[in-house]
């Protein structure tokens, strides 16, 4: 398919799909955006594996659909001739795909999803395994991807109700479509506003260092037809100051059992600023982010990732003083008392979040 | 001179200066930080406009300085042979340099100063002309370039008053030894508690869009000997949350008659992460950057910047979609209520900054 018209149906692709053959993986290179929209057909695992590992395919959801998609289009090649032996093989591909992202808890728990349907099956003691076998992976894949499109419109669906016609919105990193199939997280309730004709404004931070606001959730936005602004994440408190925004959207990473969530670096200045002006902070994200065994946001663990991304990633030429110390952490923690609702399928949960998430588990 | 060498030295030169042999101008080459230290001699009118307009000398205190010491290089070599010829030849080389940058006060103030003692000479009707004329001329840039050093280290002295021995110290942006002759604004305190012995730990925003916390800042402490990590901009939450924060030093382009002060983009959000944690957030500027005439931050024009600054600027390929709209304001107001104190060379004013700013005008 030529790129142009690639490029003008974007706003209908999924982000990672089963071709309409139903034999290979069809998803977005994410790391060829914001310059080109080039849909890749993977049917080998190397490619699945590079997928995920070099990025082509990434946000934990988009990534657990990917995986279990995968599975099932591995098994289809899968040539053993006896249950067992398929099974081995099976479980080898599995565990090589796992390999890819070692810390993505979506991308361990779709596989897992994976075989457990086909170790269950395994236990009917039949002759036509194989194609028994494909059945429950086929029929399982699929759930997943339509559980994750059906979890991000319903989060959308309660989102919406929080904007208003005419209002202007922050957010931070991708928690878009690009990290889904469809809709997003923290973008659902933009797209569902869209759909229902109201206009809203929409600024995206560029999301330091690896500029993903930037790179996808401005493409993603401005593709769709929405009015889209791209600033540098230290000018949220100006264009708040100016009374352009009206509530803030992100998503999740991790929401602890008191509402402490961790997402992407820059989110808790963010919610810093939104506090200052009196905007409502909107955490979205699904009910399987929230983890009631972390009791606070101080349980959890942030990674810190390479200084290189901070003083070279994207320069031509090195930005930073040559062995100068960088402290560059993943993510950060906005306390519970910043954050005005936890948007999630269930329904948009209200302080005190102790007790609203109790009532959803 | 090689670089190595000079590298070694970058701790004791200014960042402009007259030759030792007093015929040129020498000036650290910005452009090249932080990956060379470079020192171009300058006696020509167009490499000294070149330096303005590329931005090879910066920050106005330092520009101010190099306008003026300039001035008297070029004067060295205007052959004009009477009073009047003289004059207008120097009147035309100042019109030159004053456009190279048409908004920096600092520029326009100290070519000001140039003429104003070369016209009051002028009139004295002796024949000598040429020899006083390049006296007065010497005499007042040698001035500017001393009081430049001598008001950055009343700053420092009141400023390093606020330190204590152990502390951690965010600054933003560069208002740094290289925006000024020697010793900075911000930098200043930072400079003098290395000196008096106290150990510091700064962290440097990189300060997004044009990185000049990475390239300059970053660069400037950590050749000093002071402990310095560079962070994104939006990671200045997180070090304070983890306690590793005592103070704010920050600059300022303009303050008003209240406090709000007027710096770089990024600012006012870091005086409201400082407001959150408790820290207190010092702004550190010359009496000549307050505008008593300028009541309030609201009267402070900011100045909006190309949007490629955003997208390209530093990158190898575009890092945001073609044609995104980009909100790229320069600059930000932080409102009075979150300053703790602004650093001048006639002490620390204190809240109501209203009365303080009277006390020293």
């Amino acid at each position: 398919m030529p790129i142009s018209s690639i490029d003008k149906e974007f706003k209908n692709l999924d982000t990672v799909r089963l071709s309409d053959e139903g034999d290979s993986v069809l998803i977005i290179d994410q790391t060829l955006l914001p310059n080109e929209v080039k849909i890749l057909s993977l049917t080998e695992e190397k490619e699945m594996y590079d997928a995920i590992y070099l990025l082509q395919v990434r946000g934990a959801p988009a990534i657990g659909v990917f995986a279990a998609l995968s599975m099932y289009v591995l098994s289809l090649n899968n040539r053993e001739e006896d249950r067992d032996s398929f099974i081995i093989e099976f479980k080898r591909q599995k565990d090589y795909l796992d390999s890819a992202r070692p810390t993505a808890v979506n991308l361990s728990w779709a596989l897992k999803r994976m075989e457990s349907v086909l170790l269950k099956e395994a236990q009917v003691k039949e002759k036509n395994f194989r194609e028994r076998f494909l059945s429950v992976l086929k029929k399982e894949a699929i759930s997943i991807y339509e559980e994750d499109i059906e979890t991000c419109k319903k989060i959308g669906e309660n989102g919406v109700t929080l904007i208003k016609d005419g209002d202007g919105i922050i957010t931070h990193c991708n928690a878009g479509r690009l990290a889904t199939v469809r809709y997003g997280t923290a973008t659902a309730p933009m797209y569902l506003a869209k759909e229902k004709g109201l206009n809203i404004k929409v600024f995206c931070d560029e999301t330091r260092p690896l500029l993903q606001g930037a790179r996808l959730t401005a493409f993603e936005l401005s593709k769709s037809g929405i009015d889209t602004t791209l600033i540098c994440d230290n000018m949220s408190a100006s264009v708040m100051k100016k009374g352009w925004v009206n509530a803030v959207f992100v998503g999740a990473d991790r929401i602890a059992a008191n509402g402490d969530a961790a997402n992407k670096i820059g989110t808790s200045l963010l919610a810093t600023a939104a506090k200052r002006y009196n905007i409502p902070f909107y955490v979205c994200a699904p009910r399987s982010t929230i983890d009631p065994a972390t009791r606070n946001g101080n349980e959890i663990h942030i990674e810190e990732r390479n200084p290189k991304e901070v003083t070279e990633l994207w320069y031509e030429k090195r930005m930073a003083p040559k062995d100068i110390k960088v402290y560059n952490p993943a993510f950060d923690v906005t306390d519970a008392d910043l954050i005005s609702g936890i948007v999630t399928e269930y329904g948009v949960l209200k302080p005190p979040f102790t007790e609203a998430i109790k009532g959803i588990f």
